[in-house]
């Protein structure tokens, strides 16, 4: 994290030789101070993967023209590439239920700035956080889904969304399915907390699978959303001891805590542009 | 957690033989049923520890009747003892000053009943919570501390203490260091949260001390306010990994999640008669 | 862990109330010293479990006596229970395949009496640790298993186990899925470590599933042999921090760090009869 | 790790724009195939830190002339640097008491490859693991060290590290304090394990000084060796939790599964050239 201003290139391409070189020899030539970089091969798929951060100061043209120079060395090496300006604050959309725990810890860490966003609304089928979000200075929309009215509910959440200007929407413990139209419409923008160590106890009521099946360490997942449930790409996990005094609800309690720093370290990942997606997995630059 | 009004009977005594059959006999006498019993020996002290919890309906008589009825028991094995009722809601005063990571969190479990208990009030040396706090219903006081006013400023703490009839007071990341008569007055009855893995970085700046020294976790510490600066028993600790990347900044951030972490399991397991406290030392029953 | 001469015991009875004061006043009566107790009430389905352990030489008889005069106790409270001493030392068989780090982990803790157990002999399909074993003046047997000769190799397992007379089987990575009927042999005797936090990844390769699917921890699972393959009873868990740049081969090396801890807990756990089974869920007095 | 030839570039210089492009560029220019590159700019103290593996057999010459043609390169940005050669086995020296867990591990991971090293011999103050060392082939001299004897006994150690041309010493539970003179013959050679999260608990019994504090957390810390007592450089460090249950004698027990883990971590990191060290901190680029 740096007070500075600063570009982020991140870029993914076929693996090669002389990838850095050309890359970095780039900003090189320009002055570019380099304040992070981040580099990963992966051999399996013959794919090569980066993120840059540059001092926006030390160049010489704005960031227009860094993409219009940019472009003929991301050409060259077939890159699939963008560059962000940290003065550009990311706009959050969160979607909540009647679950406290994840809301309470994402605004806090965005009232005391150490999440620099924009939170344009957040939206919620239930009215329990109305006066907390408004107090807060945030437009709150209630968009309550029953079984009959799904269509009608997430064509409205849609219109929300896109009337914020949303990058990145947040499932902070939505409780409800998003529809295949609304997952597809947002690829890798949206980010879902899951109540477990995914793969296992995917679906509904983990805690109660894991109280089932025994186990002795409880998780969360953070994750990006897909068309099929739970199965989208991995951005952080975490887990907690249990033991067998432990019922259901105890763990649901202590899967609170983990769940609010799981996502707020994903999304933290996610809005710094660390996160990189490649087929179902994720490379993460922390 | 139960659900169920039940009474905590916490004791220790001096370690000879029968004392579970006879404590534990007491209750099948009156057909108490137990619902959760720990037990612990400290061989080097000589010194036995409990925590039993009975339901309250299970019991023939009030609350004020098992006292008196248990009393010749605790007589007879020496034993420094008390018995709680769930149904008494436990009455807490935050100390806080301007972050807001600790109190953002203890709100929002107050909110959600995780955390039963009533918050008569905040007390602030700064107003910056002022509106958030109030917003929750709760009275919030600001006493400013000065290198000019201390004794007066903590005279008037200890009057809004006094007032409140708090069985606890956090100080949730307060930054101020309690005077010694105010220490005393309360014992094993203030909590503060200490951002490092005491007894490492005591003091002022723990993550600036860590950072020179180069360790690779950093921590927070929950423990019983004493005289002695940072030296208190410590009820709760855990620890996060850091590299070579992170800055002093970064620490403060990481530490942030596990300093509220910390102190909301400290403070549960206070609040659930789960700590005693031997000499410089806690037993929790977790 | 005590030094001293102790008699250990577990149990489970349906819940009622009155069951800690008759035992523990059983034991009181003949002057026992109860080092340690701890006790658990499942409500889910209402039984209640207890392990106890008493000083050898504060009772006024002998472990066959104790039995006697317990047996009323147990009848009356309708117990499944057992008494161990702890002057027996367990019998430990090992299988293991062409992996050191679970054999090398557990002989060291053997050598310097950690683990306080007699080890009759180690068995496996290859002779890579026939040398090793040996030095350790450990028996070394060979059963090479192909697809061709398992009902015989697995009769030959069973007879050198037989011989043996083991109390305890541990499959130290040994890589072979033993047959239904040997499992049915010696239930709850069977300790196996799989190389996944289940129940995710069960069955081959988890290491490779883990990469495929690009969880950020993998882990290990330490749990009863039951005919159900990776099903049984959940003794340990515990997991690693990985991330985009570890390969198969590098959680692989990671995962054995996890692998040799979880199975050495698990046994421990085991062996000092610290392991309740319910169901397909442990109970696990630490 | 990769199976294939490579060399290991690590080196600090100040910092300014350009480094990345100027030593990448270098490889790039003789069609060198990057495996692995990591880079940090420490902003405190204005220096920059990388490691670069590179492909051997994608460069045009061997490592001799590498070096040369590197050296322009090195000079122009005033470069602290070192070329090593993956297929160069380091050559590690143990030292040894009679505390049988890192020996077993290191052993271990020695044995099945995990540690690609020479280890030319074993030092001990006791003879207890000579048979153990020698029937893995490896020569083992015990050198007594009494308060009588320190002069002559360490030159004698030194004569054997020396002898034994040790890239590394790996002080596996060593018990002694080795003399000034002998740390700084070995500058960032000699790797110890402490029994503490340092800095809590440095000098001797650490464990009982936890026991004493009523820690919840004991740990475990790697680090370089320096003529100061346990305030070296340190590598890796590792926690694992406790409660009031347990006993000096448990948290040694505990205590040697996390030493021998952060002790085999520090070690390959080390060996890998992970490891760059800037006053009393290290860099470890994992």
């Amino acid at each position: 994290m740096h007070r500075d201003r600063y570009y982020t290139l991140t870029a993914s391409c076929p693996d090669r030789t002389g990838i850095i070189a050309r890359v970095t020899g780039f900003f090189a030539e320009h002055r570019g101070w380099i304040l992070e970089s981040s580099f990963h091969a992966d051999d399996e798929v013959g794919q090569y993967f980066m993120r840059i951060e540059v001092k926006a100061d030390s160049l010489p043209f704005a960031l227009t023209e860094l993409r219009q120079r940019f472009q003929p060395v991301a050409d060259e090496l077939r890159m699939d590439w963008q560059i962000t300006d940290s003065a550009v604050k990311k706009r959050v959309v969160m979607l909540v239920s009647k679950q406290e725990h994840c809301l309470y810890d994402l605004l806090a860490r965005w009232q005391s700035k150490e999440l620099d966003i924009e939170i344009p609304c957040v939206i919620s089928n239930h009215d329990t956080f109305k006066g907390f979000v408004e107090w807060h200075g945030i437009p709150f929309h209630q968009v309550p889904v029953t079984p009959d009215n799904k269509p009608a509910a997430y064509a409205e959440v849609r219109r929300l969304i896109d009337a914020a200007r949303a990058d990145t929407i947040v499932l902070a413990r939505y409780m409800q399915i998003l529809p295949s139209e609304l997952c597809d419409v947002y690829p890798r923008r949206i980010l879902n907390i899951h109540h477990s160590f995914l793969p296992s106890f995917a679906g509904a009521k983990p805690y109660h699978q894991a109280y089932q099946r025994g186990v002795k360490l409880i998780g969360a997942t953070c994750h990006y959303v897909t068309t099929e449930l739970d199965q989208g790409p991995i951005i952080e996990q975490d887990v907690i001891r249990i033991d067998h005094s432990d019922s259901p609800d105890d763990m649901i309690r202590y899967g609170k805590d983990i769940e609010k720093t799981v996502l707020a370290r994903g999304l933290r990942y996610h809005l710094e542009d660390r996160v990189l997606v490649h087929g179902n997995k994720t490379i993460v630059f922390r």
